[in-house]
């Protein structure tokens, strides 16, 4: 039988991966996904902070809280 | 008996269909529906952004937090 | 002795009748209750998304969010 | 010893009766207390919506989510 | 050793006495405190509803929903 | 070893000290810490409410919900 | 085996450096990160508040409730 995914296994896969977090506010940040838990709390290395989709300021490695992201998908 | 169906049943029957997720923020995301959770945490692959009904990129593999998520319909 | 009755148990009656869902964004959905849960997540089937009381679109079978309800009652 | 009395107290004294529900959109839920919950979730009958007290119109059982509400008194 | 004192034992001894209680929308509800919980729902007697300082209507017993409460204090 | 320290800690260690308290709203109290719990309710003595800097009104023994609370300071 | 990391391990790597932390009102506060909870609740010192990247005022010890937190990152 095969398991159904469950949603923190696509985060899984992106682990490692350059990623794009939105935020309720609607920002972006762009930047490696490196750690997350079952809150969506999430740490982006070499981020950036894209306001409108242009580059606003980098700032290394972020804490992302899970209770403000929107969606996160592929860079 | 019958038991009367719950509602992640319905999204279980939507499992690996298209569906349009629309957020609090009045954004949709179309995509195939591959995973989700209690949370209403949502995956969906191939998806797009859309505004206003209107496509406004593709964002291939997108992780939906559930708590920005109003409605689920079939696309 | 009468059991006091709960509210989930209101909409228990209201199971397979077409009812009301009004969300915080002021939207109506109209259709079939088929399930929900303590979250009060709804599943409504032949649901339409009403604005203002006018039709906007027909959506088919329909995943409301429960965090997002404001009201329920029968149409 | 007298037990200090409990907020869901006072609405199981409500109960049967008239009351006035009003939600975080101001809008105001009139009608009888028919069952509620410790979320709060609340049941109307015979309710009426009212937006700045004036009549909008009749909408038989109300099931209103407790997250919504404000405030609840007698009508 | 004199244990610190906790949020509810303010509460708590103002329970008798007439206190008002804002909520996230502005709004005032004086009354005399009959009950609280751990959530702060609350239960005010002879309440008033005031806008700005200015008395808009008398409630009588009003149940407030803790999750919109500001700010409690004498009156 | 040394613990590190915890959050509350800090406001433990501000009790019976004067703090400000900054609300969601931008309103600000300013009182004698007396109380707080891991909501972080909290409870100030002789607290004076403020707009913009500017003293509104005293309000005495002030009752603060926790989930409205931004950030809190020494004064 | 690697253990992945969780986001509260780059919390803890950055203990005792200064960090920016902004709040969903936009405002952000720097100083010298001191202590964290699983809530994010957060403790910096020698903290001062920022509206649009300058300085409004030092506010000494801040206490900043985790649930108006939206990014944390290195200063």
């Amino acid at each position: 039988m095969i398991e159904p995914s469950r949603p923190l296994d696509a985060l899984n896969k992106a682990r490692d991966k350059r990623v794009i977090v939105e935020l309720k506010s609607n920002k972006q940040y762009v930047g490696i996904l490196k750690a997350f838990d079952i809150h969506i709390n999430v740490v982006l290395e070499e981020a950036e902070e894209r306001v409108e989709g242009e580059l606003k300021r980098k700032i290394g490695t972020a804490f992302l809280r899970g209770d403000t992201i929107t969606v996160i998908f592929p860079a």
